[in-house]
């Protein structure tokens, strides 16, 4: 059976007021349903991983509420971090624990606060990520791009493998929109949307190769994880390790390598990025709105493609708009074109200018 | 010296979420300084009536709120009304109570939320009301028309009298936008403001000629204002007198027996009856922005031609959008096209329609 290991860590300052450093987007119900994000991926795995073999990583301050989350996790499963030190020593790390409790473990990786909107084809795509996985390529989920979109890195696909999989010739950084289209358009390009599966043994493998200081202090670690001494030897190794991203870290240069897979896939992907993406990626009614507000009163008149969220049970009344985004928490309302839903975050930059760190 | 009495009544419910039933928008300082629109209106008639010269007519729910705001005036100057009963029954509880204390009293009626925009010429204006007035006449202020508005009644003028006063000729309803626009056409007519200056005899002689109930209960109830059975008179006789407006009940009347002036005046003036009006009405930043909001953490980016007001300390940001209306209260928010900005009444409907009576 595959393992899967959730990412959960970032805040997600563009979905601010909503996500904050204390509770975080996956914390959220953004799911069209009443499940969190962080819920969500956990139900789209578990035909591919059950609970025994799914594992968290993530940081002290959302440790408990992820546990009250997913209640059917092992208590072991979930991996906290002492202090975020970016995707490859998260990876590493669960990659590194897993090793020591199943040396051929083949696992998955995924964000915890990703929708995607075909789940049948979620599962066939992890399965056949897996396959390839299993012939020694670290493999990656590519996303066929559906518009030029810059915020996003892409994969540059190669050579024709087993099943669907191809393998990745090169990693680009996240493009111009010039750039973007002529990726687009050329159908060689699929967009890198942070889901990679791979045996463990062959990423410690190139882990070790590139970033050896890395590779070091993380197998000191998973020594220790299951013993008495894992805080000292935490406190001790974890503040020096590298802060890089999986990218960056192991993929590009496993793709230089040639280990590197892809297996492209045309399901709805989004990785909830701001407010506007939020309203693209879930069911809206008649006028094409999205309301996410199960204690709020909420009154619209003659409002279309809205993004309405709260958290409160306070009323909120929208007249005449077109295309706007409100987002409702205890103590900040955001009112924002949609089309600027991105500019959240230099609001969010302003308010630490002006010294309101209870409200990032 | 003249009298002035304010009529302090009427809950705004085009301003909702910030004017509730019990809170309603004079209390509010929506004057472009920390004075609410009841205090400006005291502070303004300042130079025609001291404090001891000025009486408010209010409801039982207002009356310790507007003692606060205006702890200069004498106590019994404040007359409490046992239930809102119209303009009518309030200005003729102030005349014929005035009446008793000095029989040769000439009194101005001025509204408590009304925004002037010259204050020096409002005092000319109402100084030369108030000799028209001894003249015998009831006397308005005509405000010249700047635009074809629907929203107000208006005078048609007459012929003149001493200095800038003219008869007025017709009381008009609110007439279509095609018959409003005739009337700017024509130079003619004037805004009915609902600024009255006359003597008060003068006003109890056309009450009793004109709605003879209503002036012998009012009659009752003056006689014993200053006595012990004041509640036990209020009690009997308030409930069973007419509600009607002072323009419908006495001066329309009046106008057409021919004892009602107006003196014209082209001050800036606003009823303040919606949140659109209250950013014509106030001074903008150099957006054309418009926030009230002493406590608020309030943020804008690319915003224009906005008004934005808070009774809360919570933050408050807008991105991207033009002519906006953002209202934030404890229990409630707005937003809204500001040229959408009357039909927050509908909104007010909606939610009594839910049975959200708290949040009204």
């Amino acid at each position: 059976m595959l393992y899967s290991t959730i990412l959960a860590g970032g805040s997600g300052t563009r979905l601010w007021p909503l996500s904050r450093a204390g509770e975080p987007k996956f914390l959220h119900p953004l799911t069209g349903t009443d499940r969190s994000l962080l819920q969500a991926t956990a139900d789209r795995i578990r035909p591919l991983s059950d609970a025994d073999h799914i594992y968290v990583v993530t940081g002290n301050a959302h440790a408990a509420a992820i546990r009250d989350q997913l209640p059917e996790l092992p208590a072991g499963n979930i991996l906290v971090e002492p202090s975020p030190r970016d995707s490859c020593a998260a990876v590493s790390l669960a990659c590194a624990v897993l090793a020591m409790r199943d040396p051929d473990a083949i696992m998955a990786v995924f964000s915890a606060d990703h929708l995607i909107g075909d789940e049948q084809r979620f599962v066939e795509v992890i399965r056949q990520a897996a396959a390839t996985a299993a012939d020694g390529y670290l493999t990656t989920v590519g996303i066929r791009p559906v518009q030029p979109e810059v915020r996003f890195g892409y994969l540059k696909v190669g050579e024709p493998l087993a099943g669907a999989a191809r393998t990745v010739a090169e990693f680009r950084e996240k493009p111009t929109s010039a750039v973007a289209a002529s990726y687009l358009a050329s159908g060689q390009y699929l967009w890198n949307a942070g889901i990679f599966v791979f045996a463990v043994r062959a990423f410690l493998d190139e882990l070790a190769r590139q970033l050896p200081h890395l590779s070091a202090g993380i197998a000191r670690i998973a020594d220790s994880w299951d013993g008495p001494s894992r805080d000292q030897v935490l406190a001790e190794v974890w503040p020096g390790l590298e802060k890089i991203s999986v990218d960056y870290g192991v993929l590009e240069g496993a793709a230089a390598a040639g280990v590197v897979a892809t297996v492209p896939a045309d399901m709805p992907w989004s990785d909830v990025g701001d407010f506007d993406s939020l309203g693209e990626s879930l069911p809206t009614d008649s006028s094409g709105n999205l309301v996410i507000a199960s204690q709020a009163e909420v009154i619209v008149r003659d409002v279309k493609d809205a993004v309405i969220v709260s958290t409160t049970n306070r009323v909120i009344a929208v007249i005449g708009l077109d295309d706007v985004v409100v987002v409702d928490t205890a103590d900040a309302t955001l009112v924002c074109a949609r089309p600027r839903a991105q500019e959240v975050k230099q609001v969010v930059e302003e308010l630490t200018g002006r010294g309101q760190h209870a409200r990032l």
